[in-house]
């Protein structure tokens, strides 16, 4: 192949860092912003049009409600209220609080989608959506807990990525916020309160969700 | 008010010509690319979760055949796909089927999603959705016709907005392509097209489909 992705990078005005380190470069990059945004919308739309048009065997009013819960996971209660905060406090010094709410909102709420998606399609009653969509939204949090941790404690090539990126850009962290050890202590619990949601369900069914609360927990890159 | 559109304007670098006509500048002018982005997000989730949400006295599979059409009229085959053209269009001349592939695409999908989601919603059998999906798309493509008609044939006190722009910014439209009196003899086809699909609907249930494409037809601004 003539053109290598270094070639190619050598006409590029500019790119994220984590696209080059990867070396691939972003939508907006290749095809420009107005094209990179229209693609968002139409990607956006075919989400909610798939989960109408491609549901087979479950209840249309179910399928309804998961169309809402993703709507409402986006939106400007969701994603984008996660993705706004992120964008203010940039340059900020901002606390537990304001991280928390943007590891929730640009995090958790996508894993929460997912499952209590699969909850509501599943034939799952409320009582077991909400214990579910609790479990999602603690896996969501542990998930960019343990990344904050990893990046303070594991080597680049440990981890497959640039470590100490975190430091270095003076972003705000858990392990700097609230000290490593008791990061960690908040891994555990923050793992113990997912799983705890899980003991009103049968053992052999919600085993993939033990195991994937676990493997979130205790991943090592 | 001390903050007059005037004085706000002096101070914002740049504004589309239409907003500034108009005296009201643009989401991303106000508020910065990133947001006014997040906020078209927003909006497009919102829709779709207004939809699953708020829809009362229908049967759900047709809220979720409504929420497909909405998906397929805004995604990759419907608004976004008339967008891309249009943008790829910028500078060029382009034929008769461009410019109803532009127009289709960014303005009847629209209608056509208003009007079929209605059919749907209010128990369309197929054949009704069918019809009235064709009425739709004609009133689409009729306004944009009218409006190119409008651009050379009344002034802008008449239009209540700048005439004469499309000549002036030598865009493509259908009285330049096709010439003014096939142009005009197009929205009177197009108008009895949209007509004849609604022959099979009782006359006064679709009464006000009639006035709306002759409104369309014959409007003077």
């Amino acid at each position: 192949m003539i053109h290598t992705m270094s070639l190619i990078h050598d006409d590029l005005p500019c790119m994220d860092n984590d696209a080059l380190r990867r070396g691939k470069p972003t939508n907006h990059i290749v095809f420009g912003e107005e094209t990179a945004v229209l693609a968002g919308d139409a990607l956006l739309s075919l989400a909610f049009q798939h989960v109408a048009i491609s549901t087979r065997n479950v209840l249309p009013r179910r399928v309804v409600q998961a169309i809402a819960e993703l709507g409402s996971a986006v939106g400007s209660q969701g994603l984008v209220a996660g993705q706004i905060v992120d964008i203010c406090s940039e340059g900020k010094q901002i606390g537990l609080d304001e991280l928390e709410y943007i590891h929730v909102h640009k995090t958790s709420v996508l894993l929460e989608a997912a499952v209590v998606c699969g909850a509501l399609m599943g034939g799952g009653h409320a009582i077991q959506v909400r214990s579910l969509r609790k479990y999602a939204r603690c896996i969501g949090l542990l998930f960019q807990v343990v990344d904050d941790i990893l990046d303070v404690t594991k080597s680049s090539e440990e981890l497959g990525k640039t470590a100490g990126k975190d430091l270095e850009s003076d972003k705000a962290t858990y392990p700097k916020l609230m000290g490593l050890e008791k990061a960690k202590e908040f891994v555990i619990r923050l793992a113990d309160k997912a799983m705890e949601e899980l003991s009103g369900f049968d053992v052999v069914t919600s085993a993939p969700l033990y195991h994937l609360a676990n493997y979130i927990a205790y991943r090592q890159n």
